[in-house]
């Protein structure tokens, strides 16, 4: 608990630092309301897991966390940008409790702002290589961001394309989580360690720990999602259900469930009004399939073999953070 | 003459190159949708102005055509990325003949097609970079690229804040110019003149003749809108009068014209249902005022300088194709 307790401290600091550097490289633009539609979600706040993780993954390999701080704040204009876009696309109104960049400004400036957001992303570690960091592993870094900005298209495009859950199987949740989660921690890790000059091996050990760090975050939301309260959660319980949404848990309960259990879970898989008692029902019917269990198992999966991955890299408190930060953040030991 | 026959055969044949590269780096991406939405307005033809004038700017300075190609490729998907966009933004439903991206595929797919073409921009020229190129040239390359999306974001933020001719003043005009369409052929001759291993110098003068062309450009634009016939413009006569468009030539006559000249211009300007006859008059108050002549004067002087600025270059074809293709296509010659 006392290191949950500091990685809470320390993740604050280092947002309190990413923030100041993201908002001057965002000052100054003309028109106005540009400026202002491009630093709205910015300035929503969030916990800068990504910005931390960069950091984090440069000090592992012994690079200073000031070299990595531009690389830092690029992974953070790439979240935002495609989180402004996504609200765009999905139409939603509401994200980190302010109303969406497109609610504020209209569709056509959250659109610019999005695109502008991610043009920063190349301006800022083009003018910012650190003194110590060859060209080519500049050009490196940038070729790791366009992958994961390629395959969080991709994923985007594959969520929109296969709504419900019920038009996906096992598999093709884990690739799309992979494509809209996982790329981008990748990436995260890869241009910190690139930052702070690691070996090949290193790299591509902090990019596959992100990776898997990145597919147990997205699978403990979904668990979130039907066993935290409203307040945890910041929405009401069983949306997930309500929505027919496409969670590790419901896709493994629609594949496993028996006639029977199937006709319980219909009662609020993809119904809107479905009631509490209906909630209630299905999530017990959840459980007796097992597909809570399912989904903790195969989120620990993946935290161990992220952990296992990080055995080539020696043993320093940054280190220590990183795999303090993915238990943190998918509350493992909670 | 027949040097500008030769020119739209040259165009043609540099069309087919790129567009098969253009075709084989969107190719194979998941899902089919956003394969299809990314192709869709490539697809769809176009002069592929900018391309050429990278693959010449390249050749201007001495470098291979063939070491261009990525470039040439790289600039396309950037102006497509940002029409696909615009497109939304401005709920237009055709372009280049066809249907819009979004109209075919729904908005959200448009929106992730325009970013997958953004990123694909990237992608292109790291992974592609000519043998004698440095990779700090390359870091460059994608800096002046960066910049102009940069530029093309606040242009259209500035055109979307003041939609109209009564909105703005003529300085006001060429600042939005620069920026929509200057900055991203700038880009083009830079990227081009660097992957040919231009000097800094040779770099700058492409750079400005380009810039300088595409203000040129923009205004040959203006002029056909109220000299040309509707098939050689595409769309109704007056149309960019009705709209009360940003043209330089209404621009200039809200600002010069006298007050009885003005009752005659709004009696078109802005006027959806202007008749026939009300443009007639319109357009004939314009002659009055100086203002076609003076967005032709201020177009000749553009190319003046334009020209003037490729003396530190040396004479070769390409440079003489960079002449004839600025002449091609603001037709100052026909």
């Amino acid at each position: 608990m006392a290191q949950l307790k500091a990685i809470e401290r320390k993740l604050a600091e280092n947002a309190k630092m990413i923030n100041g550097f993201l908002a001057r490289e965002l000052s100054g633009q003309e028109p106005e309301s540009l400026e202002k539609a491009s630093l709205h979600l910015i300035e929503a706040g969030g916990k800068r897991l990504r910005p931390y993780m960069t950091i984090k993954a440069c000090e592992a390999v012994g690079g200073r966390a000031e070299d990595a701080v531009p690389f830092a704040a690029a992974v953070e204009f790439l979240h935002n940008f495609t989180l402004v876009h996504d609200d765009v696309m999905d139409h939603d109104d509401l994200r980190r409790g302010k109303p969406t960049v497109h609610k504020v400004y209209g569709m056509p400036m959250a659109i610019l702002a999005g695109d502008l957001l991610y043009a920063k992303v190349y301006e800022v570690i083009v003018r910012n290589r650190p003194s110590g960091m060859s060209p080519e592993r500049l050009l490196e870094s940038i070729d790791k961001i366009t992958e994961a900005t390629l395959l969080l298209c991709q994923g985007q495009a594959l969520d929109i394309s296969f709504p419900r859950a019920s038009d996906v199987t096992v598999d093709d949740y884990v690739h799309m989580v992979g494509a809209k989660t996982s790329a981008l921690f990748r990436a995260c890790a890869q241009v910190g360690a690139l930052a702070g000059g690691g070996s090949d091996e290193q790299v591509n050990a902090l990019g596959s720990f992100a990776w898997d760090a990145g597919v147990a975050f997205q699978i403990e939301d979904d668990i979130l999602g039907v066993t935290a309260d409203e307040e945890t959660l910041g929405k009401p319980v069983g949306s997930d259900l309500r929505e027919g949404k496409k969670t590790l848990i419901n896709i493994h309960a629609l594949e496993n469930a028996t006639e029977e259990q199937r006709k319980l879970l219909n009662r609020a898989f993809g119904v809107e009004g479905a009631s509490h008692e209906d909630i209630e029902a299905v999530v017990k019917t959840l459980e007796e399939v097992g597909s809570i269990a399912y989904a903790k198992n195969v989120a620990d999966k993946y935290i161990t073999r992220a952990f296992k991955t990080l055995d080539v890299i020696p043993d320093t408190p940054a280190k220590a953070e990183l795999k303090t930060l993915v238990e943190y953040f998918v509350k493992r030991d909670y």
